[in-house]
């Protein structure tokens, strides 16, 4: 958060209300040194651990095993300039326990692109963050909620 | 791209098209050391760099004036499981140049959140991929879009 920038922050379990009722949030993580930026769909669970569905052999699996990544959802308005963006940031790594795999296949919203081999990566909730702007204004001052 | 992922990869051309069609995006950079991401609007300039409008004295402008980052944005239909997200990577610069800030200031939309002096951001396209779904399954193998 900056001071003053017309942006209230969210606690943290106002951020995890929110993170689940979005269907789809972005993985931030580095590949070949660069940053990288990637929309999936997700789950939330029970500790507020952002759980992603892949395919076992897929490069983001490779890339953010073990490494800590940011998880970033949000819910904009552009006419009425306003929205919030939820921020996960954790270590992600494979889910390799055969009983949490069960539990999770049960709970984990089904990946968009099915692979015959699936694997969950579970983002650990070391840092969540998030903030919303309600009304936003342009640069005349005029009020696009009221 | 992943072979056999269900994406399509799509060129440049038709990536900075979609680009200059969405108001906002994910400015995704590094923090403290770790992964960060938040939304801004920007605007999409003529050589196809993406140009942020924010505040001078900002933490972002500190943490990403001189350093590659990704720019993402995306339109996703969580209904229909389909949708595209591009991806802009390089090198983020403060303008500084005068009349350059001068042509900005005439095009790029102006920030939700104006403040008293304001710089522009140019980042650089020195990387632009995009992808799209058309259609995903779900696991049982049902076309959500036919």
């Amino acid at each position: 958060m900056y001071p003053n920038d017309g942006f209230h922050e969210l606690g943290r379990q106002e951020c995890l209300r929110r993170l689940a009722k979005v269907p789809v949030g972005r993985i931030v993580y580095t590949r070949r040194a660069l940053p990288a930026v990637l929309p999936v769909n997700f789950g939330v669970d029970g500790d507020g651990a952002v759980v992603l569905r892949t395919s076992a052999a897929s490069e983001l699996v490779r890339a953010i095993d073990g490494a800590v990544v940011a998880f970033e959802a949000d819910d904009v308005d552009a006419v009425r300039h306003s929205g919030w963006s939820v921020v996960v940031t954790g270590r992600a790594t494979v889910v390799t326990d055969p009983a949490e795999h069960e539990r999770l296949a049960r709970t984990v919203p089904v990946s968009w692109v099915p692979s015959p081999q699936e694997v969950f990566v579970r983002i650990k909730p070391e840092l969540v963050t998030g903030r919303e702007l309600v009304g936003g204004r342009t640069l005349y001052g005029v009020d696009l909620t009221a």
